[in-house]
């Protein structure tokens, strides 16, 4: 039987994810039902978008990962299920979707009709558990196919995200994501940084004191600024011991630059 | 092997869901456990009790519910088990069943004899692990059915729930819950409210200034105020885009006035 | 399959925790992966190690505690796996394993070698997901033993934990934890304490009013003070329906003296 893992901005205490883990055992008894993430900020698509990008990747083929972050619920937005190398993305067409489909190999999208949802509900207000988690659970079950229950989209949205520039002697990326330990994670790639530079860098103004790529945390000193390659393979500026978003105050959307340094 | 559902206010942090789910595990190795909800407010019994009642019906007949906010652990309040519609709700005899039993079917409700508790325990004051997880791991285990654990309850307590009064050109209720976006929920069912009908609707003394009710959230314009009918099915005052309950400061308790609208 | 236990300071919004669940299904997909924590204060390795204390031991034979609280991931500290009586433990070598170790019967520790790392990963920074759940999902498996994966261990560390020192007449201890309802557990055992004995009690300077170790919190009014063995053993102080960190300001360290008092 399929994974399923559920990805939501519900918290827990007001029962809306154990609904859905209801639903989806009630059609798919044998499902493996995964919690990822119930915790992000309330309608926050961008931190759904993150949080599903730093983790589907790991996962067997035939996942079903349920995202619900979804501010336009109930809106003439449309449901959509993606097929990314594989595995299953399922929830609304807001760009929750997005750094997902960016990086797979294989993708493909379809909706789901609007008259698809769970028989004798109460109301028109939580595809979470009505749509989402029906959706999931029918597919695990094997009782439909994604395609049977999708027909094919006309578009679907993504997130504008900015692209870094890559010169030869400079880098100007932006910071994508800020995670619990204060991380700073850039949109910088890390495969395209030659392997031996130094470089000096300025983000949102301020001057990094930072001139290698670290290999981990633990390169440099406690409390001072560290540069490394991350865990989702993206330039991350931290502090050794510290928070680097507490000391440099910026948020998603600061720009970082970078100037290599040359032999003279 | 049944499913086994944990609500407590125990939060995760200091490892007592651990325990539940060690002990659980020890004694019901196939069992599937699973999390709705550890970060309730801590011993409040009415959230409990609202987490409950928005999931309990979407799990298959069989489910066992494990629900622990218990202010009164170790007084002489009793341990229940209670049947309804097939599934079991396993706890302290403190309200935090009230709904579910309320809006059950079919009901019976018996107690867990004061001997019954994990063998060699270190101590009397955590009935989460010692009595209720264990209980639903015996009962999860088919070791012991929950009618060979338990005896007849001479009674049992349910919260004091208001009930509105539906007149046939107003209707007064009171907010039941406050839920994680803001969406104030009242005891007003949908399904006792007239189709096409328009009204006048006052919240604490506060004009709503809603006429309709809407379908869903993204019926009127971001900012605005709707009444629709939300997911467990009662009437439920939300802001497009935002939070109710910052603008209208209301908690649970919380008087809401109808008025009917009648053509002339 | 074994069950396989996270306990992390990650939260969960960062899809981290994620990225370990789905790195342990793809190489072990008929393990059962469980919850524990993933909402320990960052970096706290005390936490940790308390967390995993009080709940490690009622799990089955067999299970895998996978405990990342990891200050100095990257650094030259050893990753370590642990058998502590027929269970293991999976984690950084820095101290978060101390209580287990310490109160298992039997235990063996040896290191994870430099060179075991989950192929093509894109960083050297998150150990959790690269090593310890990699490892995991490994000996959850079957596709090697925790020995073949692992090598002896020079030496271990483990967190110096202050003991109490038991008198005649009097006992002099700690607070080891506060937990989430401000309970104060102490490191005074509770089987060293005589039956039937009447003490004063002092915390942090202050009299505690407290003379009889009670069975549980019920056992006062309302918003008195109560003493008692708590569900690890220790000696806990309590408010019966308050909380007794915010009445006596007292944190882990604070030390709590006991003199009996003796007929005349």
């Amino acid at each position: 039987m399929p994974i399923i893992t559920l990805i939501t901005d519900f918290g827990t205490a007001d029962g809306y994810v154990g609904a859905m883990k209801g639903v989806i055992l009630s059609v798919a008894p044998q499902a493996t039902v995964l919690d990822v993430a119930h915790d992000l900020p309330a309608q926050d698509v961008e931190a759904g978008a993150w949080c599903l990008a730093s983790c589907w990747r790991y996962f067997p083929k035939g996942t079903l990962h349920v995202v619900v972050v979804d501010p336009g619920v109930g809106s003439d937005r449309q449901a959509i299920i993606a097929e990314v190398d594989g595995q299953y993305l399922i929830g609304p067409d807001n760009g929750v979707f997005t750094h997902a489909l960016q990086r797979a190999t294989e993708r493909e999208v379809r909706r789901i009709p609007a008259d698809f949802h769970l028989p004798d509900s109460l109301s028109f207000t939580f595809h979470g558990r009505d749509i989402f988690a029906y959706a999931a659970g029918m597919i695990a079950s094997g009782k439909r196919t994604w395609k049977e229950i999708t027909e094919p989209a006309a578009d679907f949205l993504l997130l504008a995200v900015s692209q870094p520039e890559y010169g030869d002697t400079s880098i100007q990326g932006r910071i994508l994501h800020v995670d619990r330990y204060g991380n700073l994670i850039t949109n910088i790639e890390g495969h395209k940084l030659p392997g031996e530079a130094q470089w000096t860098m300025r983000i949102g103004g301020a001057d990094l004191s930072v001139r290698d790529i670290a290999r981990t945390y633990s390169d440099v000193d406690q409390g001072r600024p560290v540069a490394l390659i991350g865990s989702s393979g993206f330039l991350e500026i931290a502090i050794c011991g510290g928070s680097a978003y507490r000391v440099f105050q910026t948020d998603p959307g600061t720009q970082i630059s970078m100037k290599r340094l040359l032999r003279d």
